[in-house]
């Protein structure tokens, strides 16, 4: 069997992360440039993550629909700023069944523009506000530099939006769906995200505001996992998105779009990961518990696999796999399912079929101290409390690890060493494209987010000298 | 609010129908000529179907994974049938990031030719297979006369593709597939559809085999409402898909595909819709149950809002839907629930709330048959009996109509007034390419399927008057 050998994180991060997506079989790399195929493994991490999500957006209300692939490139001009971000990453489809096509398509890079049409259609008056549709597809970006998962030509997300009546409750829905985020983030795949407001420069082409959550990854870099913007009526200007109020006078409407994308996969992926692979919140693992059985010889086979399947029987309430494959020794297998990032591994050999026990390896807690036995009896809730154990020993270990990252410099000196050494600033900022761009150009540290909407306090900027109001976090970025 | 009525099935079944999606909100025209935005009505609907194929895909070993959007053209050239048959509808994008690209991208119109690329690069030895993957996504086919649903340039689907270490296992695994979708079909969406075999005129470009299930819409044209395909090693032997077998040598693949469409939603509205409007199967129906409340005034209002709210706590077993609007009178709110084909409607009014009863009408049966008054005591048992029936009943009208417009004829001459009177024909039938070609010619009339695949009996081929063991259906197709 291939070699599976990852290289360490400490010797090459990137290498380590590129190896881990493809030995783990999350992904693989299409044969067009910058695509990527996901693997069933891969896919169904990515499925466990849409129903939490969907649920979460159901229970706030929202409905799904499909929009089309293919958009006039007349309809992303009606939108200037939009225009200006997207134009340079489009998929131009030209020829259509054999015929040039009078005006050119673009495969979508985001949908505001063809939903904006329709919502302008669809919306007639105050009765049928607030529209909530949300949407799970592909898109397609044309990016230079690309990774699985965290930056591809095409991807898949979701990406919700919404047309409101008035100013407050878009902003207010753009706010509950960061916290959606937020919560989906935090609680299912253990991933300790900062959320905030993104800057001037940062934000989604054609918003008033951006909203972002930040997670740190291992290698301490920020990876934007997921942002709602606030279009005011931008996009309702362009689009015609209107509706008459109750005192029958015509109104714009106030939109909102939110997504989040199978770069969150490449989040999970490094908040989580060690050196022998994938470490996967069990609340989303596409198998939470595999049972490898171990035995010499036919006669300690088949008491141990009578044994497995009874065990199995009674395991119901999980995703769990028995890995019976033949050829392979058990050494292997426990490589195999540590590089997959399976949370909790059940041996069953003759000694514990003899004592009608188990054994059990925590992914979590590498070697002894995370191996125990444990009686056949009660397994399940046994292993109830495992997982949940290393659900929130997950979300603690992270945390740890971003919180002993972010430091809070006292001057650009300062600053400049904890960007470079490895580290998230957290500082006072007095608002300044200029010197936006400029730390920029020297640190490649970028303002990942304002995490207080507005706050009392006041500080000194660590940069410019001047008194504000404002602390955000600098750092470099996926 | 805006007019609902639909032209009559009898006056104009194909306004009928293009009415009826767009009345009762499941698709609409989307800017793009042929596209369409399935609304979140449609797309419910669409979800509806996908859980229950998708469990059934998982009963039966498979997994889901994705793969690119964009394939090379050369890919498709591979396979010279699957190209001939291709290329008259594709979609090419020849600019990405503002550059003319090297080689123009298709989207695909389907994916054998991008997953047999990643087949032959995954596939080593007898260990790795079968294997067993679909997709749930978009593809894209230049059409030119397009209908909402039933042929759009975009639609959405599901693609099986399978590799198998020989033909029984992948002839073994389409049929499956095929009687799955029966299943489906008969069970789910109460649409009676007949599974059998195409004719190699009609069969898919690059198959050996193509399977079928074929429905009678309510004109009694034939609707080709899923697929399922015996490969051989025609795509094996293209993209190279080869594994080492047990005694150490190179063997090619099998393969099968197999794949069904929104355009099933199509089925689902000619097979039952009514002057009315949809009648949705309860098993796939996005609500089973409406209630709506009628009163006179406030203090009605109040205590018919208290027992709506008490009756619709006790139903969460169901989809249920409680129309509360404020400005619509009872009777408007009746025709839009039946437009939109709810199975069963709940009236609370204070008579019945006296009685402690609520009145509900059958969706399938109109008028006073279908309306009964029932105890609110025990009303989640009635009302689980009710769907029941309905789903039985929309499946035994629907066989009904079916069989009654199925005839066999003893010659041409009856044979054509079948076909233009509105009708299937089962006939005996001797292969003949061009006999099946000058039929289609004179009469529009196809061959639906051979639905037995090696007959016992033999008889005389109605057309050629030639010996044969072979029965197909002959109708004219949507």
């Amino acid at each position: 069997m291939e070699e599976k050998k990852l290289p360490t994180k400490e010797e090459n991060y990137s290498e380590w992360y590129n190896q881990l997506v493809l030995k783990s079989e999350l992904a693989d790399y299409a044969p067009v440039r910058g695509c990527m195929v996901v693997r069933p493994y891969g896919w169904t991490l990515w499925e466990n993550i849409q129903k939490t999500l969907d649920n979460r957006f159901k229970e706030t209300g929202h409905v799904n629909a499909a929009f089309p692939l293919l958009i006039p490139m007349s309809f992303l001009e009606k939108e200037k700023e939009h225009v200006e971000g997207f134009s340079p990453e489009l998929a131009v489809v030209t020829h259509g069944g054999g015929e040039k096509l009078e005006e050119p398509l673009v495969v979508r890079p985001t949908s505001e523009t063809i939903i904006g049409t329709m919502y302008s259609k669809w919306i007639q008056s105050y009765r049928d506000l607030p529209v909530l549709i949300n949407q799970w597809g592909n898109v397609v970006r044309w990016e230079m530099r690309t990774r699985l998962f965290l930056r591809t030509l095409e991807f898949y997300w979701q990406e919700g939006h919404t047309a409101h009546a008035t100013a407050e409750e878009a902003q207010a829905e753009t706010l509950q769906m960061l916290n959606v985020y937020r919560d989906f983030a935090v609680n299912e795949a253990a991933v300790p995200v900062v959320p905030g407001r993104k800057s001037e420069t940062e934000k989604f082409a054609g918003a008033l505001r951006s909203y972002t959550i930040e997670a740190m990854m291992g290698d301490t870099r920020a990876l934007q996992a997921g942002t709602s913007h606030f279009l005011g009526q931008n996009f309702a200007k362009a689009f015609d998105i209107k509706y008459l109020d109750q005192s029958n006078e015509l109104q714009y409407c106030w939109t909102t779009s939110w997504g989040l994308s199978t770069r969150f996969i490449g989040a999970i992926i490094m908040t989580h990961g060690d050196n022998q692979g994938l470490i996967l919140p069990p609340r989303l693992a596409p198998i939470q518990v595999v049972i490898v059985p171990i035995y010499r010889n036919d006669a300690e086979k088949s008491l141990v696999m009578e044994a497995v399947s009874r065990v199995s029987a009674e395991l119901s309430a999980f995703k769990i796999k028995i890995d019976n494959r033949e050829e392979l020794t058990p050494g292997f297998k426990f490589n195999d399912w540590e590089m997959r990032g399976v949370p909790l591994r059940i041996e069953i050999g003759p000694k514990d079929v003899q004592n009608n026990s188990v054994a059990i390896a925590r992914r979590d807690v590498p070697g002894r101290d995370g191996k125990s036995f444990v009686s056949q009896a009660g397994l399940e809730n046994t292993l109830r409390n495992m997982l949940e154990t290393i659900q929130s020993n997950l979300l603690e270990t992270a945390t740890k690890f971003r919180d002993d990252h972010i430091f809070e410099p006292k001057d650009y000196g300062e600053f400049k060493s904890i960007i470079s050494e490895g580290g998230w600033a957290y500082v006072w900022w007095s608002d300044s494209i200029e010197n936006e761009a400029r730390i920029k150009e020297e640190t490649k540290a970028t303002i990942r987010c304002y995490p207080q909407e507005d706050g009392q306090e006041q500080g000194t900027c660590f940069y410019s000298g001047q008194k504000t109001n404002n602390k955000v976090y600098f750092a470099r970025a996926y």
